[in-house]
């Protein structure tokens, strides 16, 4: 019997901090060997010339999860987790939403039941409180906690989330009671209702002005506001989705007094732009996401953000609709305003390579901040336990680059459940070819072999530090 | 007939700019000559060794509001402006409340009444917006602000008060098109509550606990969000009662933005600390107010934002109460939970000596700036005109300071309506020794001359910038 | 014998803080009445449609003084206090230059005789330490500073007056011992050489890399460190022409930390750039001034300084050459490379009305702070009593200003010695149409009316706070 | 044969990203297995329970540096990289310091004369270029930097190495042609020379009052000072040895401007204060080092700066002196004033068990922060290929802890050439209970195991980012 399953043979290895040749033995799923000359294994797989990455951690993904009425996303759980693994992604942590009303329990045996022997990568939910109730935060999320659910989100805007500042508190609270993490989507609500009203009144109701009623100040305003709520009760947060200089200036400012405040930014605000919704007829809904995409100094200051450590998390913020489709999901809905415009696009499959060649290849970044902030750094905020780095004993989640391949984002390549990409035609330099879960591929040179299933659900551990 | 009416003879005139040795010369009520050797007089006041200094404008006080089921304040008209009369001061600015539903016109009917024939000094009062309904903003604030109440107030926390991020918008939004100046009270109401509801479960329901039920943090995230709401308005505001470095920075931070937020701060930030909460039995509640006195570090920081012109007005925010009443005002409420302990200090007669000793006798402001802070800012600020100043044309509204003058504040010496003072024993050099309005004195040498009745309403012209 | 040698009537009077309709009545040189219906002079001048403000007072100008082997400048006492009365002053402060090895007492036996009977307006001297010998530090500067000579200048660039830190600490030292207020230019000399050197051995040599040679990290260096040296002798000084957001930033972070660093900028920063140093030939050479005119942006800064209270001092920095000249003083020099065109422009006639024009006139600054930064501050800063404002017993130095009058700045307008102004073209309304000099017009309407000695000397007392 | 020389078994290993438990192959003195259950070795080395880290490198280190006429250092190459061998380092970077009109070849082969033959552990040399002349900088360098001599130091005080900013401009701009790095030691030497001369007239000649003479302002400003040269050149640079929160922000600021400023501190700032050099006689010349220890808040910003990333390194500044000796080398000079007191502590013994008892153990940084400060960060920033990590193909520099092993620092056991230690009587917890240098144990359970010349000496490449 040979030693190893299989080894990855000839590769440059990157983790977070290092960067060096070896081969990578796997046995029974995990990573076991790292070293030279490995060769007692059933298969070899030679990965010359290639990068060996863990594989990308995308967590902040929104999967078959309702979004008003009759709203349906574009993907379910196996479209979803299919794209991310062609993306090169080795797990992703969606949201379990709670409806109003409705006990935590319940919203994740529904959502349970979606995923289950429906994915293709492991996952992992967060949960999304949308009715902190007492029997919420005194019974069910004590408890949930307890059981590895070790991680939630509120929302400060959006009709029937966002929570009250008392609210907020409330979850905070029982976060820190419970060693929970707490993710906040900050803009304030109340001013985008102002905005949109009177932009609405004006007769301004074209995709574009989506960006007018959300500017900068909001997002900022609802940052500050955040952060002091954790302040108030002394508990870390993660300020997913940041698109500006003026709300990363208020996490690094928390940061700097010490503050435990994580940050999150998204391609879309490094790629994108507000002038991207504004194309002819409704073209620019396919850009509406909230925050929504600012302007080229917003994507520098996201970029800085990323290079001197006020963000410490890259993730897609997957939230997929369709631009057109009989059943009249996006399109009806966007004709009468922006304000019914579904938020959200798609980016679990695009991710990795725009960060690879925008910021690994354009040297914005190192590779091992790279691997940073699309795998270990997500290992360890939330609490993931060998995952997110090539090290002995961590699962083979395993990332095939290879860092000279060209390719331009096209619908056509890509396998989610979206009818575009508002990333179309984006040149990239640096692409993974092989996505291996658990030492078994999922995907290899633009093949499908894994199976849907092979995904596993994984309860974590305590949130913890990046660095 | 002499050439004027009275001179005020050899005193040493002070401006927000300028010191010099005049005389100052009143011709009906106003002033009309200020120079050499003027002694064609009916009156000549020798003001030999004194300041000549405009009348003290108190742009922040309350009288007669009801503060609460069955909570009356400790002044009404009568009793709060000859206490001002006797501090120095020849206007106040008092608020004019709305209750939920009420028009504002039929507010200020009843506060009108309250106050006519009422006054020893001048005023003019703040339009409380409690309840911005549609026709409160559509139709009756742009009448009354074409009318001369061109000042709001509205407030972020207290019950029955507090308006949502909405409704402020929505007020802002009507100041801006009016040309109306809007006062905002800036805490986070939600966060107080959530504060005090976990004080009252451990038990810390004494005065003290006013303090913690609102720290720093509560204030400067109120004070963020304030000024990010009239950013995104576009719009002047002042943020009322600043009592720590943070909420100074947040306003500081604006003011280097370009954005014109003025701010305000009060003596009970400069000279009590929460530890006066701290009192035997309900003592500590004779020190409650909103925000709370904070510590040294902070006093050190309103004292900086008075030097570095971060705040450009002192207020007295007198809020009268009476410690101990056979009527049940404070003591019985107090007596179960600081959580129903009134809000609110006397101090409309102190403001002026506070600082005038404090500061200028200890050399942490110049006079001149004394000038500007308690009287010729607010007078700009608020659209007074011909008052705040010794200069030709201006209403005679002039105070005659002995600079050397000691005394110990005390509750003996003083004229409000409150049973006591939070500012007992505090040693005081220099003090205002007359009160003359519009060229008549109010107050001489401790006696009070003026009637009740002599203070006039006054309506005014467009806020403006204080430089 | 009428009670008045002379009254202003019916203008507009504006002061620091405030601005009222009166008369103004002088007599023997003094402003001895402020009021309504003054008649009784021997001379009444109409103002009406007029302000009535001090006369400008220009802290910093250079006249007569070396600059450099052979090079002589373009203004004598008579012509550039003749230019500065055209111009609305009534006072400047030109630099008496010590030489090396020179005693400070003989410098100023030269300049005082240089200046005596030759000036149009008052004036006084700052102290240019270019030798801070023993003598000079332990016994010269403290008689001196007795004798009312009580600010200094220093440099911390130019060959042969660039001392070194262990220098300015020892004059610092003085000064703080003696109560003397110190100028510091501040641009870092060694950084200037060796960009100089840098930009010569690749032949840019035209006007224009004067600008690249003295970047502005050069000059936000400089300043950080004079404040530092400042701060470790815990002294006030002044940091004179601030060109930049930078150098302004460094000023305002020393103010907030509580240290009593002055402000002042120029109109160079405001209204040129450094493309104004892209002119044809050595046209470039007209605009050549230390710090260099940068670009829109730090123009901004230079406004935001003043309007938010970094900067209290505006000044000419008149340092006049002529361009073009039969006796080769600007143009020969210039031939070669800008490192020996003279620094320096004309500007002691234009500087008031352009920041009338473009301050006031525009919006950016208000009347009051016009006249404080161009009188008021500088007599409070520099100790002179008794003048920079319209107050009873100050000099009768008054401007009377057309608000409404237009202009084009044009050479043939001007009055000083230079062959050109930098300011050609500018468009301008507002102008000052009369200069009183203690109480009589040193012109008028155009006219010159004083002559040549009606200016005095004037010791001063102890610099002060500007607030 | 076996298949390795060596396997650490059973420890925990730890680089800057990971933690984990494997078995560390080596063959050759590399690094080529990482795994589990790797067995076949010549010798299995039991660390059970321990830490399998890789070993320290201390970048900024003094030996056999002449240090003043007379004064000779306490450690030669031997003595010195033993002491770091028993403090759980392999790599040490001492200076090679150019003496005045000495050409850098000549400096270097003394040095190497020195080291060779004589080092315990692996060194490179940093040259100290006091004396920048054409040829050091035209020609000596490029071919230097070029020969692996990639890092440089330069300072800004210091009788006869202090350069002045022309000279600073000279090697920055080598530096960036060539690619090398540059140490800057920053602090302002006229301001230290103005006070210590202040100080010594004043008699205040203990060495207490090195503190006094070279307070923060000083280091703030050369700081400051430093990365302005540096930016004007567009080059990185390190500031060594940061003290306090004033020169951190300074760092932090220039960072933030995007700006590639790496910074360094050292365990004196960690855990000495200003009070430690006020002892009995002369003790406190003990603690004389520059910058001079501060205060506890100082301590606390030192700290921020390493959690905040604004530090990237971790240094001794090993820099040691006997306190008492018959030769009469610190005493006697330090009898008549501090300004005589030689500058320097010994501490490279002491560096990773104070950094980590306080750091990892008091839960101030991760373990993996540690590795980064202590060693990773340094191979990368100073261009050391194949060290500072645990890696495949990376030499099998390995330290060996015992992360719950309680020790007392004292003089006694330590093994430098000092006779005391400033750090006697630190409790700590956690100590490296072997040191391995290319696969050889240098120091095993107390015992030294390596030989003189062991140590080879490192050429380097070019120098790196950190992340």
């Amino acid at each position: 019997m040979a030693a190893f399953d299989t080894v990855i043979h000839n590769g440059t290895v990157a983790t977070a901090s290092d960067t060096f040749k070896a081969d990578v033995a796997i046995k029974q799923g995990r990573i076991v060997g790292i070293g030279e000359a490995l060769t007692d294994a059933d298969e070899i797989v030679d990965a010359t010339g290639l990068l060996v990455l863990p594989g990308g951690i995308d967590s902040h993904v929104h999967i078959s999860q309702p979004s008003g009425p009759g709203i349906v996303m574009a993907d379910d759980f196996e479209s979803a987790t299919r794209a991310a693994a062609f993306g090169g992604n080795t797990f992703v942590m969606p949201y379990c939403l709670q409806e109003k009303g409705q006990p935590l329990r319940a919203a994740l045996k529904d959502y349970h039941a979606l995923a289950d022997r429906a994915c293709y990568i492991d996952h992992s939910f967060h949960l999304i409180i949308a009715d902190p109730s007492d029997s919420v935060l005194g019974q069910e999320l004590p408890a949930l906690v307890a059981d590895g659910y070790s991680s939630l989100k509120i929302f400060m805007t959006y009709e029937g989330l966002a929570l009250s500042d008392y609210e907020i508190l409330g979850v905070l609270q029982v976060a820190r009671e419970q060693g929970a993490l707490v993710q906040i989507h900050a803009e304030n609500y109340d001013a985008i209702r102002f905005l949109t009203d009177r932009l609405e009144r004006a007769g301004k109701i074209a995709p574009y002005y989506h960006g007018q009623s959300r500017p900068i100040a909001v997002e900022r305003e609802a940052t500050h506001r955040a952060i002091s709520l954790a302040e108030l009760i002394d508990v870390p947060i993660v300020i997913v989705h940041v698109s500006n200089r003026e709300a990363m200036e208020e996490i690094r400012r928390a940061q700097m007094r010490g503050l435990k405040i994580h940050g999150e930014t998204c391609p879309q605000y490094l790629v994108l732009t507000e002038d991207d919704m504004q194309g002819l007829n409704m073209e620019g809904a396919k850009y509406v996401c909230s925050p929504p995409p600012r302007d080229h100094a917003s994507q520098e200051a996201c970029w800085e953000g990323l290079q001197q450590g006020v963000f410490s998390l890259f993730s897609s913020d997957h939230c997929p609709f369709r631009y057109d489709d009989e059943a009249g999901k996006l399109t009806p809905k966007g004709r009468t305003s922006f304000r019914w415009v579904p938020n959200g696009i798609p980016g679990v499959e695009t991710r990795l390579p725009i960060l690879f060649s925008e910021g690994v290849g354009k040297g914005r970044i190192t590779l091992n901040q790279f691997v940073a902030f699309t795998a270990t750094n997500h290992a360890k905020t939330y609490g993931l336990k060998n995952k997110g780095s090539i090290a002995i004993g961590y699962d083979a989640d395993i990332a095939l680059w290879d860092p000279n391949k060209t390719a331009r984002i096209s619908q056509a390549g890509l396998h989610h459940g979206s009818d575009y990409t508002p990333y179309e035609g984006i040149e990239i330099t640096g692409w993974p070819v092989a996505t291996m879960l658990r030492g078994k591929f999922v995907v290899r040179d633009g093949q499908l072999l894994g199976a849907k299933g092979d995904g596993r659900y994984v309860t974590r551990g305590k949130p913890g530090a990046v660095a």
